[in-house]
């Protein structure tokens, strides 16, 4: 900055002091919000906007803009009111906070130009700008990731998850800023202002601590300077700060989180008190701070433009795991498409994305045993124009359950795939048997959920989630199965298969994956006894091909079987279910049932109830009966 | 131990070969498994079991028994080795490792009596630890809690919430101990044998940590010792392995993970090597070890038989949240068993626990802003004879969505609540409210799933949910409802409530929490234009009753419809489709089919389509229809 520091401070703590204003009129129009958790950070919001950052605020997703993360979402207004402040919007807009009419809402959502990711849900900020950050020496941009922290939030375990990556992946071009106001909301924090346990930590964690006092301008600052001049490892800067400062009754008094200041007496009494702490500056229009933020560099780079995706090569019948098909898809998907980067939680040689490690290890993440950041990371990296493919088992999914949520409200073009689905694993045992992550991807409302059974259908459907814009889950399998199409088929997102169909069928079997190859195996031992059966590959289900259910519902009396390599609520069954609900159609379902247990494979799908052999009995029970469907 | 260490240390290093050979030879003929991770840790073993724990092989669930948990659970078979030369069950047990017919899974399960947690997912044995720490102090035992983790498994954030609240709560009656062997799945760990990474994190978090050659017997035994007699914190062993020890082919090899040896040739030469290192020992036969394990102390204590819960105690019509009754709940519950216990992740004035934390606080643990840990600690808990209560917001318990999963394989009996469910938390947007959590809890197979929509009935559950042996979820609200039952209505698990019925209902309409009161709104709308409908509060969507759904679909011409604060998958329209499938009924559901946003909550119900307008609507459009139920 081009003005001197005796002029700029003052300044930074006017507009600190507004912010504050700002913040408690919005959340008290409002009638609810966190004013006092907005008040503590006010100083290095002020320092981090109108002096530390680099950006248009006008232009805020510039691929050049440094990126600043609310990791403590719920103070939203105040991260509102700078980017008001900074000239984004009219102010006056702040008053519609959490108005169903308004985007500001109660925590940041992406419905907001200057938002990456969703954030509320404590500890994922900061994973999020391992992503921006990643991205950054992705696209070979001299910008910077700035993340803010509670002091409470650190007490997630996916903090330090993220510390551990920052450190090793040596992001300098990131920098933490922890307001450690020592209140939580329904007490005093674990550490509150013992400051060395928050520097001792993230010493140990590899990064570079500094500890300051939050509400001293000067300081503030030149820590930012420090975090810049760091190389070699990320910052934390640990800022001592009062929760509610500036308003002497609410200051560092327990039993104020979450509260607005009630309209009237109450916010009236803190706004003039907050108005008397604005100081009359010496300096004149140079100190318009909004209007001399630095903007970020102007880099031409070449427009990152897809290439066509070379086609899958398999031969019929030829035996290959969806997740090795996977792994040969990343490398021809990566070859084509630039931004594509691949994340990894210490499974490569089990899901195959080791052979996109070796073909692009620069745009290969190793995130170690940490799913969370792995997926935290997917999101920022996401929100900078890569389109990451984080993988893991897909049992161990459900570690970042909770980020496959905020992922999914934020809208990240995030594409998961899980690897080594339900008890086909054999021998490993439950722990190591995802059976319920189709419920959890179907549950969030855009989530593409896919579920190829051979080959030459995953490599189609990587393509088609590269493409497709939003956030989509993929699984995958442990065993070799056999290719069934040829390698020109087409697999839109929102179709299925009818692999076996006559004009006698009886009832139509709906499977994925292995249970898919269950169903060819009952169709050939019914077809010997004289039964013929359609049988249905639903490789998509979600969206799902209502109208393709229907139609072979009922082409086949009505009679639909789902069976399933995942437990009873949330999959193929409930996805066919509700699709051919309004037809009046009902589905008799195949699935676990049970706690499993280890064993062979084909053992599992026996005792557990998805075999050929139960396929076969279903079909003989339910073929005969009218089951309600209209016609 | 009255030998000298003369003695035992020969002795000790014999046993742990012996656990060595026998985790080669089984995973070798299940033909796949672990082994070089089993090599790395046996030292640590055989000193833990031999020397160090004090417990009955054959009454591992004493009460007063040292806990030992396998937090590296892919280690399983020297877990089993070591239970078999303690004498828990015969060594050639030991050969049916994985195999269908036996207990004794790919990764440790509670189907085993000396197992409290499943473990597989890393990073949870040490969380379940905390909790069976916390028990000692609760039932007033001096046992003792040791964790054995992996090197790698500590990138799990999971870890370092545990290592927190192991802090903050002063467990010096907990030891972990992690096995740097330096070499994960997939590669080299993050810090490999770089002790002093591991040793300034866990000192940084307020742990002893001692570093030791994890192969120097004498080391291993004095560093438990130490561990014994350190006071005031908990304390990490951080032993430097090597991979593979003992066999000299694989020995701190990568590429070794997860392999077993080849039957025959590859696995004789490692079991004839291995045979080679046991030597001669001087004693006789006070050596032998397995008959010389201290047993644990014999405490008399009085049984913790429940008393009876006092009813609850509401007027009709009042305006009481299900979380304000859970609180009152939790408090009537705790006065009459004293196994209930109550965790809290920093919320417990929004979920009210803070209700029994002031009643009991000695049965009331903080984990601020964990949720990894705090249903973790339950489970450990809740093994050892606890019923622990964790709360939280429904939509951060999915934080811990893969603890919820390891509690059903394990059958933990834990108890978890979840408040400020769907939409109607109104503005502070869609980070908070969850609309998921359904999904999860009962994709589950053993999970109870409730879901009150009173003050009467969450009293009556919360109670109900003690009695009942297992893992349940209830699902509590934000707003206020009114009181509708009767202080003595029961309420039994697997139930419903029909509230309006009447000869001539045209559908069944079926809702729970805010969604019955919209029903109700609907009910007086239809009612005041001449049509009629039943209205039924399903607060047992798991299990479910199916009888009670299917005769109300009967005597409504076979319309259902579900309403639901939550998003349409996994929740009660699901629930009610399954369960009337079979009798060819298909339900209509209205339920939030797209990502909210803030707004108030009576704004939110309707522009989701969930609120009194759109019941309506739905009987207009589809009562008139056949929708193919049999009569």
């Amino acid at each position: 900055m081009a003005i001197d520091r005796k002029s700029l401070v003052p300044a930074l703590k006017n507009i600190a002091t507004q912010l504050r204003i700002d913040s408690v009129r919005s959340t008290s129009e409002a009638g609810s919000g966190h004013p006092t958790s907005c008040c503590s950070m006010a100083d290095l919001m002020a320092a981090l906007f109108f002096a530390e950052m680099r950006f248009d605020p006008k232009d805020p997703k510039n691929p050049d803009s440094d990126r600043f993360i609310l990791s403590k979402g719920h103070a939203a207004p105040i991260l509102y009111a700078a980017w008001a402040e900074a000239g984004a919007f009219d102010r006056s807009d702040l008053l519609k906070l959490r108005r169903i009419d308004s985007d500001l809402e109660g925590h940041p959502t992406p419905r907001l130009p200057f938002v990456d990711v969703a954030t509320g849900s404590l500890g994922q900020g900061i994973c999020a700008a391992i992503g921006t950050a990643l991205n950054a020496r992705r696209i070979k941009s001299q910008y910077r990731t700035y993340v803010l922290l509670g002091d409470g939030e650190t007490a997630e375990g996916s903090v330090w998850e993220a510390a551990d990556i920052g450190a090793v992946d040596r992001l300098d071009n990131l920098c933490g800023i922890t307001d450690v106001n020592a209140l939580g909301q329904s007490r005093p924090t674990m550490w509150q202002h013992d400051m060395d346990q928050f520097a001792r930590r993230w010493r140990a964690f590899g990064w570079h601590a500094i500890v300051i006092d939050g509400h001293d301008m000067t300081a503030i600052l030149d820590a930012f300077e420090e975090a810049r001049r760091t190389t070699g490892q990320p910052t934390m800067i640990l800022a001592r700060t009062i929760k509610g400062k500036g308003i002497s009754f609410a200051e560092g008094k327990d039993g104020w989180h979450g509260k607005a200041l009630k309209k009237g007496d109450e916010m009236e009494r803190a706004i003039a008190e907050l108005e008397k702490q604005i100081v009359p500056l010496a300096g004149g229009k140079e100190l318009n701070l909004a209007a001399q933020i630095q903007k970020p560099a102007s880099v031409s780079r070449p427009a990152e433009s897809p290439k066509p995706v070379d086609a899958p090569s398999y031969k019929m019948g030829e035996q290959v795991a969806t997740r090795e098909a996977f792994g040969t898809a990343l490398v021809k998907l990566g070859a084509a498409d630039a931004r594509v980067v691949v994340l990894d939680a210490d499974v490569k040689n089990s899901t195959f994305s080791d052979k996109f490690e070796k073909a692009f290890p620069d745009r290969f993440y190793e995130n170690f045993i940490a799913e969370q950041v792995m997926i935290g990371a997917s999101m920022g990296l996401a929100a900078r124009g890569a389109i990451p493919f984080p993988s893991t088992f897909a049992c161990f999914l459900t570690r970042a359950a909770d980020f496959i949520r905020m992922a999914a409200i934020g809208g990240n073009n995030i594409k998961l795939a899980g690897t080594h689905a339900g008890i086909s694993i054999g021998e490993d045992g439950p722990s190591q048997m995802a059976l319920e992550d189709l419920a959890i991807a179907r549950a969030e409302p855009d989530y593409a959920v896919l579920y190829p059974s051979d080959a030459v259908c995953t490599e189609r459907l990587i393509t088609a989630m590269a493409a497709r814009s939003g956030p989509a889950y993929i699984r995958l399998g442990r065993p070799k199965t056999p290719v069934i199409y040829s390698n020109d088929e087409k697999f839109p997102i929102g179709g299925l298969k009818v692999l076996r169909e006559s004009n006698a069928d009886v009832a139509t079997v709906i499977g994925a994956g292995v249970t898919l190859f269950e169903a060819l195996k009952a169709y050939d031992e019914l077809k010997a006894s004289g039964t013929s059966i359609r049988v249905i590959d639903l490789y998509s289900l979600a969206p799902i091909d209502r109208d393709g259910l229907i139609a072979a519902g009922r082409a086949t009396g009505g009679h639909l079987i789902t069976v399933e390599d995942h437990y009873a609520s949330g999959g193929i069954g409930d996805a066919v279910a509700e699709a051919v609900a309004d037809a009046g159609m009902t589905v008799h379902r195949l699935a676990v049932r049970e706690i499993p247990r280890s064993g062979k494979p084909e053992e599992l799908l026996d005792r557990f109830g998805i075999s050929a052999r139960h396929i076969v009995s279903a079909v003989r029970a339910h073929a005969g009966k009218t089951v309600g469907a209209r016609s």
